[in-house]
């Protein structure tokens, strides 16, 4: 073995989860590399959430505008947007990221990284060499996930989540096959693109983790946007009788015809598969040291082997795999002061028309683990503070607060609305530190902003708990 | 005395201090009436922070699209903006919040109100009738507060907030007095509306009782939006040789011109005078109770008696007054489950571009009061977070955390960057449920949000604090 073979971490996989773990293990004074096949810096960086977001926020600020009296003319140019996204994407160029580890002292190996030993990791490079990393203190497996595709989707090369984001050439028609995050955002800068986009939801909501109002108000601000959506669609079969894999974001061949289980058929010129994910397993050699996907699932890993972020068993978002590596790395580094609370509170956040900001418990969550008369919870139309109506004249959004009667805690917070996303972090504080809602009277909101939402929720809760 | 005239608590003024107390009174039982001479609903909803806010939202989404590719054509309608304004203060017609109260059971008495006796509250109505009424229990003054004006611009005429946020008629070119709130604000929405303004400012900086970062920020800001900015400007003279009143928002006669100490003189078509606020206590007839604004000021008032909101002694702020008034009117009411903290944190958002957003103390101010060795901070750039930086192309910021080494709690923090506003109510929760930043570490912000910056905050700070 060469030089930096041995160091005392080896990550496989160099998206944000891989990097904050070698990171955080490098602060605590290890030796760590990267293995990364890919892009360094992951999905989330070339192919997920920056890209994304990258379209999106010109989407909702034009959209903004156009119902705010005093701005005119705004509108979307699409190819200034797409142009937006590559930038943001680095034109699908990952020096900077390469340059921030080598500044930051964490080694990069290039290639497929995949168990070979216990405590080893085969590198296959670009060119097939191989090379043999042996970890001194853990192996860290952050590969994050994969689209899952439908077998009646196989053949017809849809897109996945991966073409959504890096579009290029957008189709005149879409077939958006699920009802998810993925699928809600990506009809939301697919439609205001240009696409006429219908999205085929198997269930009868949206966003189907979240309380109910968060899904209604997407379904209702998608067709506005003039995005059909159609509930309760079991697909039965799926074709496109000229297929062909054209690279990312161009469409993949010709018209894709889609079959509903009630007998309908539905036509468009792409097929966008949003359904679901899957941890990103399958050649990362755990058959080598005897486990598989299963073992990972049920936790049933050696002491020096951790999977972590989409790979691994937590919530499949991005800064929940980055606060894992925060910890795992902290913690192969020997620190010991990581009083992590019991249940550490999820936030996510839906970059949809409304945005959508949810953490913690839902209301029906929180009946199944607290029993439903430990629950109260207070709602609050977004308007009902000056300052989230001030946000856009045709502002609409409803907010939510379930509390532990027992401790008078905070438990789940949803805020759906204009920049709703701003708003969770001070429900997300407010768990994890405990406050009771008495406290919560205390802590006032400056106006005219939207967090006044806050009193109105408060506000609106049970007296005994006021 | 007639019906309705003895009421438990008589409220003076029936601005958002005077309405919330009277709620609160009402909630817990009693019954309270708002006495208001001019409109019902108070500066905040006409004259302040409503129309300036109604004014700077489109300005700054308008102000977003053009740093946001994809987004083109964006631009503002002087028209329409001064309409949207119109909207937002109902054309300066009180008839919905006479709705709200008689809807809510509070009783409104029309008129100029002082007290003529304890307890005693002697209203003078719009024809000169005279009406007394009685209050049970409390007498509460929420008056508010007035622009006030130096003695060298008395003859002016000049411009206040009100005919600021008022405007009908942009001058061509605009003088303003002052670097505080009223006139960072101001400035910005009147050099988008098109007057060229030239902000005098006494100090060396903006924004004095802030963190030194956030006034520099918005210098800056304002330069690039045409803002001649003077630092040191301490004025001599002003004079304007045809001065009249000629109604709210219009150009109060022919150009003025000010004489600075240095020897320079300016002139502009209109004069603000935005050089601070008092308390509007001249006309309560606390006299008629043995009473001046001194006894105000230093908290010598009978038990019956109370001054809240910027009438009072209490940070001068809409939401600060409110609060003021949500704990009295429950106290009054008998409420005895108020368990304030010591010391109530204060928030302060500042609608300028950027936004700044501040809690609690300063490093400045934090070192004062619990002594230089006591203080930890921690700063980041606003861009170090991928959501921060996403929000418009060219944002800029910085935000700082300062922290009570001892007890490991936050006890100030400032935002400043676009939208920041929004951030600042989970460093208000920090601080009021005084949870350690050991705790906030698993307080997770989603990505890509800008509250992100916590990370970037928590990772600054000293390695004992992490």
């Amino acid at each position: 073995m060469g030089p930096g073979d041995e160091p005392d971490v080896v990550v496989i996989g160099g998206g944000p989860t891989g990097e904050n773990a070698a990171q955080y293990a490098l602060d605590g004074g290890l030796s760590a590399v990267l293995v990364e096949g890919e892009l360094l810096g992951g999905e989330c960086s070339y192919y997920a959430c920056m890209p994304s977001k990258a379209l999106l926020r010109p989407v909702d600020i034009v959209h903004t505008a156009q119902h705010l009296p005093g701005a005119v003319g705004a509108r979307l140019d699409p190819a200034t947007l797409l142009a937006r996204r590559d930038a943001w994407v680095s034109h699908y160029d990952d020096h900077g990221q390469e340059r921030w580890a080598a500044g930051a002292g964490i080694g990069v190996v290039r290639g497929h990284g995949q168990l070979s030993a216990p405590r080893t990791v085969t590198v296959t490079g670009p060119d097939g060499e191989q090379r043999t990393l042996r970890a001194g203190t853990a192996v860290v497996i952050a590969t994050g996930s994969e689209a899952v595709v439908p077998a009646e989707f196989e053949a017809v090369e849809p897109w996945t989540s991966r073409d959504a984001t890096g579009v290029t050439e957008v189709s005149e028609s879409l077939l958006i096959v699920g009802g998810g995050v993925v699928a809600v955002e990506a009809a939301t800068w697919l439609a205001a693109l240009g696409s006429q986009v219908t999205l085929l939801v198997r269930g009868q909501r949206l966003l189907a983790g979240l309380e109910p109002f968060a899904g209604e108000l997407v379904a209702a601000g998608l067709r506005e946007a003039g995005v059909r959506v159609e509930f309760g669609a079991h697909i039965a079969a799926a074709a496109r009788p000229r297929a062909e894999a054209t690279g990312l974001g161009r469409v993949h061949g010709g018209p894709v015809s889609v079959d509903l289980a009630d007998g309908r058929s539905l036509t468009a010129a792409e097929v966008l598969v949003a359904a679901g994910r899957r941890p990103r397993l399958a050649h990362v050699g755990l058959e080598a040291v005897g486990l598989d996907a299963a073992a990972v699932a049920a936790g049933r890993l050696p002491d020096w082997l951790h999977v972590i972020g989409d790979a691994g068993t937590g919530a499949p978002l991005t800064h929940m795999g980055k606060y894992e590596a925060r910890v795992l790395g902290s913690r192969l580094a020997g620190a010991t002061d990581v009083p992590a609370p019991a249940d550490v509170p999820v936030p996510q956040v839906v970059f949809a028309e409304p945005q959508v900001a949810a953490v913690g418990l839902t209301e029906e969550r929180a009946r199944e683990r607290l029993g439903a008369e430990a629950v109260a919870t207070s709602e609050a139309e977004f308007t009902a503070a000056a300052g989230a109506a001030l946000l856009r004249d045709d502002a609409r959004g409803r907010a939510k607060l379930v509390i532990d009667r027992r401790s008078g805690a905070v438990v789940g917070a949803t805020f759906a609305g204009p920049e709703a996303g701003e708003l969770l972090h001070a429900a997300t504080i407010a768990i994890v530190g405990e406050v009771p809602v008495s406290r919560l009277r205390h802590a006032v909101p400056a106006y005219p902003t939207a967090s006044e939402l806050w009193l109105r929720l408060l506000e609106a809760l049970p007296r005994e708990l006021r």
